[in-house]
C-alpha cells in the first residue's frame, strides 16, 4: 500500500510500504478513510535526523475496520472507528483511572515501531480499548468534527480539564493552532466566562473568536504578560492551556496564571525543564498535563460533536490526497494551513 | 529590644535592633515567647551576601499581643497569638479562596523590609488577618506544637492537599527535615495508606516513622527512583510531597510519581527552571504547590493538636534562648539538629 515516510526534517515521501498485517491476536487492521497532519507532526519536520530513522507518519485517524484479530472481541469489519492517537488496552490500572496515553500495554503511532496513519491502512494494536466505534457512515458530513476526536479536540479538552476550567473561569489559551483553536471551544463548552487568545494569524484568532474567544492577545513575551494582567483586573487569568510546548511559550503560560492558577500544558514539550519555575511557586500555579487521554474523553465529547454544538471539524482550512501530503507539511509548517485533513 | 540579625551567610548575631511600634492602624506588636529556626533560613544562612541587605531573622513565632493600631478589631492585649510566616489582611480576593500567601496586602517576615521573630517582639502588619488567637496559656505544654502551625506543620500539610493525598493513595515525602517530617503527619491524617520517608539522617527516619512512614529509602538519584519504583509495583507513588527545593531533589520528586500522579512541591526552589519537564509531561504528573496559606490550615489543624492527634512539635530537639540562635543555626546546618526552637 502507500503511505507517508518521513526520512528528516523537511524530507517527507509518498511511498510503497509494506501492508498492515494482524502480528497480534488482540490487532485490527482499518482502511484509512481520513487522516490529517498534526501540529507535533512538525517538530520531527523541522529537527529530524536521518539517523532516528525513517517513519511512516500519522496519529490521527477515522478508518474502516477490515480485518481483526482472534481475540478482538468489540469490534466487526466494516465498523466505522476513530483511531485515538494512542493504542490502549483499555482494561489496565491506567486505562481503569481514564488514563489512556499512560496504559501499560499502550503506545502511540507514527514512530519507527509503530507505523502510523496518513496511509491507506493501519494496524491497531490493542484494538478493542483503542478503537471507537461510531454510529455514523463513512462519508458522514460531521466527518471532520469527528475526525478530530483522535487528538485535537481531545487534546485541548484535557488542557481545559487539567488548567481546571470551569463555569465562571478567566482562561488564557497560548497557541492559535489547531489544538489552541480547540482549546477555545473545549473552555467555552466548560462554562469559563473569558477566553483569551495569544496568537497574531489573522485567519486563525478570527475563528476563535467565533469559537468563544473574547479577546484576542497578539503580543509575545512579557508585553503578552502585560496585556493578559490589564485584562484581568491585573491578576492573571484562572486557568492557562499550553497549546505550543516551547520554552518562550511555557514561561509565558506560567506568567499569565493569577495566583493559584493553573497551567494545562500539551505542547509537546522542546526542553529539558520547566520555565517559570519561580514564578510558578511564589504564585502557587500548578503545572499539570501531557498526551492527553483521547479516547477517555470521545463519550463526553461525542454527542456534542453529533448534535452540532461543536464544530472542531472547522480547524481543517485544506484537504489533500496522500500525494498532497507532503505539500501539506509545508503549508502548515510555513503557516499557510491551520490544519490538512488527508482523504487516502 | 535585642534581635537576631543575619549580616552574610553564615554571619548571625544577636544585637539591640529598634523595637517594634505601630506603624500602620492596623498592626499589632506582640511579645515573642516562642520562635524558631527554618529550613528555609539555611538558604541564605549558606548564600547570603552583605549587599543583599541585613535582616531580622524568623518568620514563626507564637506571642502575647501588647499593642494593637486603631483599626485592629478582632484581637486584644494579652491574647496568645500565632503568627504564621507570612502576613495576610484575610479580606482580599486571594485571602477569601485561602490561598493567604498570595494576599493583595501580604508579605512575609523576615526580609530588610520585614524585620521577624527571634526576637524579643515583632510588628505585625495586617494583624487582624494574620494572627490567630489560641484558646490556650502562653506556657501551654502544647507550645512546640502549636508553635508548627505558624509554619512546618502547615506547609507538611499543603504539600499533602496539592499532592492530592487522600485516603488508600501511596506517598512519598522527599526530604527528612522538619517540614518532610511534618509532610508524614500530614499525609497519614489524610489516610495515605503508604509513606515512603526519602531521607537518609538516622535519628529523622526513625521519628519519621513513629509519625507514620512505611518504608525508608536512603539511595539518591536514579538508585531512589528505582527503589521507589520497587516499593509501589513499579509504578511509582500517587503523591510526592518535595521538601527539599533542590533541583535533585525536585527532580527525583518528578521521577517516582506514578503517571497521573502530583508532585506538591514546598522546598524553596533554587532553580529558575523545573527539572523533570519530560518525565511530568509524558507521565501526565501534576507539579503544584508554593509558600503554603498556612493561616487558612489552622483551623483545620489545630483540634487536631489541641486534642493529641497529631504532635508535630515533636520535630523540635533543641531549645534555645536568644542568645543561643548563632549555634542554632549552625546546628540545623550540621544537621545536627532537625530543628531548633527559641525561646527569648
Amino acid at each position: 500500500m502507500r503511505g507517508t515516510v518521513m526520512y528528516a526534517a523537511a524530507d517527507v515521501r509518498i511511498e510503497n510500504v509494506p501492508d498492515p498485517t494482524i502480528q497480534e491476536p488482540t490487532d485490527a487492521v482499518i482502511r484509512v478513510t481520513r487522516a490529517c497532519i498534526c501540529g507535533s507532526d512538525l517538530w520531527p519536520y523541522k529537527t529530524l535526523q536521518p539517523e532516528d530513522g525513517a517513519r511512516v507518519m500519522g496519529h490521527e485517524a477515522i478508518g474502516v475496520v477490515e480485518e481483526i484479530g482472534a481475540d478482538v472481541r468489540t469490534l466487526k469489519i466494516g465498523d466505522v472507528v476513530v483511531m485515538p492517537f494512542a493504542f490502549s488496552d483499555g482494561t489496565c490500572i491506567f486505562c481503569d483511572e481514564g488514563l489512556q496515553t499512560e496504559c501499560v500495554h499502550g503506545g502511540f503511532f507514527g514512530n519507527p515501531e509503530v507505523p502510523g496513519a496518513q496511509s491507506e491502512a493501519v494496524r491497531i494494536p490493542q484494538a478493542d480499548g483503542t478503537l471507537y466505534v461510531l454510529p455514523v457512515g463513512e462519508d458522514d458530513a460531521l466527518m471532520p468534527s469527528l475526525l478530530t476526536l483522535s487528538d485535537v479536540m481531545g487534546t485541548g479538552h484535557h488542557a481545559a480539564v487539567v488548567a481546571k476550567v470551569g463555569p465562571g473561569k478567566s482562561v488564557a489559551v497560548v497557541g492559535d493552532g489547531a489544538v489552541g483553536l480547540c482549546g477555545v471551544i473545549a473552555a467555552k463548552r466548560l462554562g469559563a466566562e473569558q477566553i483569551i487568545i495569544l496568537g497574531r494569524h489573522p485567519d486563525r484568532v478570527a475563528l476563535a473568536r467565533e469559537f468563544g474567544a473574547t479577546d484576542v492577545v497578539s503580543e509575545r513575551g512579557a508585553e503578552a504578560v502585560e496585556r493578559v494582567k490589564e485584562l484581568t483586573g491585573g491578576y492573571g487569568v484562572h486557568s492557562v492551556l499550553e497549546c505550543v510546548g516551547s520554552g518562550d511559550s511555557t514561561l509565558t503560560a506560567v506568567e499569565i496564571a493569577r495566583p493559584g492558577g493553573a497551567v494545562g500544558r500539551v505542547g509537546v514539550p522542546q526542553d529539558e525543564k520547566t520555565p517559570g519555575s519561580e514564578p510558578a511557586f511564589y504564585n502557587n500555579v500548578s503545572v499539570s498535563g501531557g498526551p492527553a487521554p483521547v479516547r477517555a474523553y470521545i463519550d463526553e465529547l461525542l454527542p456534542d460533536v453529533l448534535e452540532g454544538r461543536i464544530e472542531p471539524g472547522r480547524v481543517f482550512d485544506r484537504t489533500v490526497d496522500l500525494d498532497g501530503v507532503p505539500d501539506g507539511y509545508s503549508a502548515m509548517n510555513d503557516r499557510e494551513a491551520i490544519k490538512v485533513m488527508v482523504k487516502p
